[in-house]
């Protein structure tokens, strides 16, 4: 699609004819690649951004980089979202190659697998598993019953998925209207699921807005588990039943977040770090290998402090 | 079924042959429903009930008004119980009309369509969705594959539903016997879904007792979101990761409930009032506009200043 | 499999034959079993234990009662992991017998039963459900869509399972490498449901690692509840949605948890007790019919009076 045509859908003129193949953020787009700003705070990155086009607003429309094309609109993100829709994909493929499926692998009664998807060697694919197009699944990896594999994903060698759980379901995105309507922005992104991972029941996993959901190998994902889009969990990291991450968490190699724990998203998590049962991190933690809990959130020998200080006031 | 087999079943004498089609609540009774009063709080409502019968103790038995039949029993909400099996449609309907599917849908493999559904034009029914009985979709709205949609329910048009959702479970009802059995209320009314509604994975909406749990147009629900029977979720209301709704919850128009946060139950929450992460809501709020968290719930600012108190505990 | 093949498989040197029929906890094993003691807090279970072989580290050797083998090496648990996959059953059943469906069944279509199950009379198995290998469900049982009921597992009569609902997926259980590998225990126990038992949409109940996670009579979940491994949750036991158990928890009869409640695993309730909504139980309560609340719990008037006096910090 043309910059033209893309501006025109949202009632903005520019003659620009250049091809755009999709949205990213102001510093991951491409020369090929259109970006927004909204908030302010990203101003360095608009300076920096390598972007075809950016939608912003007339108040920062100085700050656009010399050969990226301003699209100055009210509101940058609102019309991000309308134009969303039109790099969204089929939610069904009807054309497309045949599923390849490697030898030794099991695929039951009642599973769907979509066009351009490959599966590999030594999988067992469980009655009610949904995998959708152009998915890529690699060897000794067991789907059980009754899961959903969005469509593009990616899931390794040596997996386990267990049943109920959903892979690369939409993004919670979406952009006010003056008048209360929600316009959803579409989630073009995917999750990418290492090796050796194992991801319990009923668990959810978000796909990316732009790019990738990833989740590194050797990841251990309990019951029930939240994962918002554009999250990454890093190499060998546990999180036990009820766990929710807010979007954009990106969590260091060997987190370990206990049962019912949160993120408040957009943050990070340095590697080894521990976050106890219940904690809820609402900012990041740059100090590795160390151990934390509450709401809010303090250090795991402060906390236990705290809370005999707080029993305290029985007394 | 007649008033007189009714309390029959029961086991209470009773002559009357008056036709009553279902149970309800005090005040939504008609003038062919049965209902009850157990806890003398809503002994007023009894006062004010148009139903044809009320169970009742003998104890409150003088506040029925005239015209209505008092079926006098020393467990009403048992009786209710017992009463609400004679009510409960069959779980899979072998008889009636074939589904109707409307221009430009696709129902994808694996898909059941029960009998007197109804689906509206261009919508997408990914494989492995399950739609009971007498339901009702309207245009343009996808279902993820393996949503599971209870019989009687309905949905709007330009819905979507993401994957490994149930729409229309039972509620968590039921009545306690003296020798400790639970006697369970069937639960005869449904989930109703307006327009424009976007649904995350493996979330639960649980349907009403009796009518309708209510989700209105605009609404966004996260992932792994609990709404108990006989919530109403107003029009544009935000329920992030997680959120749990006891029953009877009324919350008004864009109510934002942040991830892992919950209500109590039996109470409203007044329009654009804000719940932070976490928060615990046990009571109505009634002044709209306001951001309250924590759990207990302040008001969000206090709710700081308040943590910053605590934590100078530790000093 | 003979204990010398089992030993031969982890390096270790034994020339004993003795049939080995699966692994087992200390205290639990059976003279045909082998066990493990990793943590010396079990010290005294070794002493008692009746199992034909204990994986210990040389430390502990001495302490391995007469007739029972010591399989001597230095990460006793890790090596038990490693064992725990020749025991570990088909994951789908290729061979054996036809299901039994009992008189007056209903399966609907898209249902997948597996080898060797039994379901009795007058049940219905909703489209999309999946019943695993050598399950048995009893009489008058309803098992909505997209259940998903693991291999083993068994369920009684007049349950009412609701959609989307996973029951005996593994538990969370792996022993880590020096090099931060985790190796998964295979989860060789199964989960059974004794009669009347309800279980909300979307719940997730994990198998036990050896033996039965149990769910007694009468007992009803809400929706989205995790069951983690090797719990017990006792007779006419009531949780409350998004409730969370850690492993081993054991809920004695009759304890009510309120919604998104929660226990730290290796635990027990004492009957009749009632968890507060959000309440986090950290250890074993003795004293049964009391209430709690909070987290750190306290007796709810404690914590009530507790709330009072934080809350007054802030004047």
């Amino acid at each position: 699609m043309t910059l033209k045509e893309i501006a025109n859908f949202i009632g903005i003129d520019c003659q620009n004819e250049k091809e755009i193949t999709g949205l990213n953020t102001l510093l991951d787009s491409n020369e090929n690649q259109l970006t927004f700003l909204e908030n302010k705070k990203y101003i360095n990155d608009l300076k920096n951004t390598k972007a075809a086009a950016v939608l912003v607003t007339h108040e920062n429309v100085n700050e656009v980089p010399d050969g990226v094309v301003a699209l100055v609109c009210d509101q940058p993100y609102l019309n991000l979202a309308k134009i969303s829709k039109l790099f969204a994909p089929n939610v069904v493929e009807i054309y497309g190659a045949e599923p390849l499926i490697g030898s030794e692998t099991t695929i039951m009664p009642n599973v769907y697998v979509g066009k351009n998807s490959v599966i590999g060697n030594n999988c067992t694919i469980m009655a009610g598993a949904f995998i959708g197009d152009n998915v890529k699944i690699g060897n000794n990896t067991i789907i059980y019953p009754n899961v959903t594999v969005y469509r593009d994903c990616t899931i390794g060698n040596d997996c386990i998925i267990h049943a109920g759980t959903v892979i690369g379901s939409d993004g919670f995105g979406f952009a006010n209207t003056k008048d209360g309507k929600y316009i959803k922005i579409y989630q073009n992104g995917n999750v990418t699921i290492g090796n050796d991972v194992e991801i319990g029941a009923n668990t959810a996993i978000d796909r990316a807005v732009f790019k990738s959901t990833i989740i590194e190998d050797g990841v251990r994902l309990d019951n029930l588990v939240h994962i918002a889009h554009n999250c990454k969990i890093g190499r060998g990291s546990i999180l036990v039943g009820q766990v929710g991450l807010a979007g954009s968490t990106i969590l260091n190699a060997y987190v370990v977040m206990g049962g019912q724990s949160a993120t408040a998203g957009h943050l990070e998590i340095a590697p080894f770090t521990t976050i106890a049962a219940r904690g809820g991190v609402t900012k990041s933690i740059t100090e590795p290998k160390k151990s934390w809990a509450g709401f809010p959130l303090f250090e795991h020998k402060q906390w236990l402090k705290l809370q005999a200080k707080i029993s305290n006031l029985l007394k």
